[in-house]
């Protein structure tokens, strides 16, 4: 079968080393990013990738995001060299990486706008956005001439996780000790943007924007019920806003604003919960991604056991087909193999 | 098939009155709970728990807690009031409400531990806490006490999701609009909390603490991928703490405590992430709950949906029993049937 790897992770060379030149950059990196070789190093990267057969990367910039190591005098210029740097990786060697999500400087919305026509123009497959921006949410006004770029490129939106301010400003406080933030809050974060997305109208004003809502969208497969029956009864447990307004403007059920969105199946190799989400997207939205390289093994090991796990579920040929490969070549635009 | 529903909730008339006349109350209640007689009107609760053949619950206080409701001063009356009513409901319809949650006023934690001590020698099935007590966290060193006489009494938690102080305090921003907060940010609280019992050495300390996650566990089972294998990593991410240690400290692995908790299948009749959950807990530590009154019905709705799911699952005949009744029989002490 052949795999192509949606959502993972690579700092190229430049951006890198300014990373780690930023105040952000070595708070965040000291332990993080250093110990982890194939986020930076391009050969221990072609090592992991050329360990699986018939398999490819999309890849992206990891976290923290632009914005958020960066000012907005710095972020433009800094997002072009992250981007420029991604796409020389897949000009050089297209075997292994068939394309990549470029990032933008949400906190200087015009130079996201133009980086984001730049980057669509020059062959970028996909725009990685993250959940907020610099703590504020991601259906602000002034983002949405670059939701209309996108939509109109028809490349997809891949939505990453990263904490909000609230949670930010509290490290010490309920949710903020012991990671709790990342490991679960993440998903939720996903899932709160996605719902942002949904209310704010986003959604209803750009209907073909294809958000890919990482890690198998977050913490809204599961809860389904949640999001069809309450957000169905939105309104009925606030009494200071009138969301019936709100709902009877929606141009459809919010539960299937959700349902229209895509998955990846970055789930850290978990069997029954990639069934939940198959189940809940379908298989013509989930992607397969590995979220590589932030397993234990530091590269190889999110792969081999997402794999494992699909080729376990004896899906029909041709949803295994779409899952793999055929979803990703679709949206972003890749040769058909 | 018997069914014991764990998880769902009623008002008796002296506490809902209170709870109408107190300032946070009439701001929540107006809308909200007025709507739903279920939920406050014996008469009306009688006639859901009667339209489903051997179905009965297990009784306990809904939103929002007491220690949000008023202040320490008051909380212990309150708490007192709401679960007396709640045992005199019980005393006088046992074939429709077979036991109760009691709750305690969290913020008084002197009191709370005297209530914990009353109603579980009066009786209570189990015990009601929320995720935080008024926003902070759970495993406060006051609390250790609450938690060693719940253990001893062999009684076990109902934990119930209720909005941090970070998301309460920031209504407006990222996640606090359209009511994302209780529709999928409860159940992240809920694995928030279940993290701090974790990592903070309560369940070390209190082994045998039984705690029933509402919905299925939150977010745990869906991400029991980045539950197992970042939780793992602890301290890989972060900096400023040596969380290392603190995975040393811990008696087992992290992922093997969330294992050990309970979830309820109060999923809203949602049949994917039941099935993912039930494969996360094992039969042994899920009970059949409904959230009762909250669905749009006001009162049938999650009951029939859930029984619906449960019954298509096709599990074996054992593994059923104690999903709807027995494990619910056996923990809060029932009966047997």
């Amino acid at each position: 079968m052949r795999y192509i790897d949606a959502f993972n992770h690579f700092f190229p060379k430049r951006i890198y080393e300014l990373m780690l030149q930023s105040s952000a950059g070595q708070k965040d990196l000291g332990k993080r990013m250093q110990g982890i070789p194939a986020l930076y190093d391009v050969e221990e990267r072609l090592r992991v990738v050329d360990s699986f057969p018939d398999y490819t990367q999309v890849i992206c910039l990891g976290m923290p995001a632009i914005d958020r190591l960066t000012g907005p005098d710095h972020s433009p210029e800094w997002a072009r060299i992250g981007n420029d740097g991604l796409a020389e990786l897949v000009a050089k060697y297209p075997d292994r990486f068939v394309g990549y999500a470029a990032s933008l400087p949400m906190n200087a919305p015009a130079a996201a706008l133009k980086e984001a026509e730049r980057v669509l123009s020059n062959g970028a497959n996909a725009i990685q956005l993250h959940t907020n921006v610099d703590g504020a949410p991601i259906d602000q006004e002034q983002f949405l001439p670059i939701y209309e770029i996108i939509e109109r490129s028809g490349k997809p939106i891949l939505l990453h996780p990263i904490r909000t301010r609230e949670m930010a400003d509290y490290r010490t406080e309920t949710v903020s000790k012991y990671e709790i933030c990342s490991v679960i809050g993440w998903p939720f974060e996903t899932g709160a943007a996605l719902a942002r997305l949904v209310f704010s109208g986003i959604m209803d004003r750009f209907p073909n924007l294809k958000v890919i809502a990482h890690h198998l969208g977050g913490i809204i497969p599961y809860f389904e019920g949640r999001v069809a029956h309450s957000w169905d009864q939105l309104g009925a447990r606030t009494s200071d806003e009138d969301y019936s307004l709100l709902l009877k403007k929606l141009k459809k059920r919010p539960f299937d604003y959700f349902k229209d969105f895509y998955g990846d199946t970055a789930l850290a190799g978990a069997r029954a919960p990639t069934i939940c989400g198959l189940s809940f997207f379908g298989p013509d939205r989930v992607l397969f991604a590995s979220d590589c390289p932030f397993d234990k093994e530091k590269g190889r090991g999110y792969i081999r056991s997402t794999i494992a796990v699909l080729e376990s579920l004896g899906l029909p040929e041709d949803d295994m087909k779409k899952v793999c490969h055929g979803n990703a070549e679709t949206m972003f635009g890749l040769r058909k193999a």
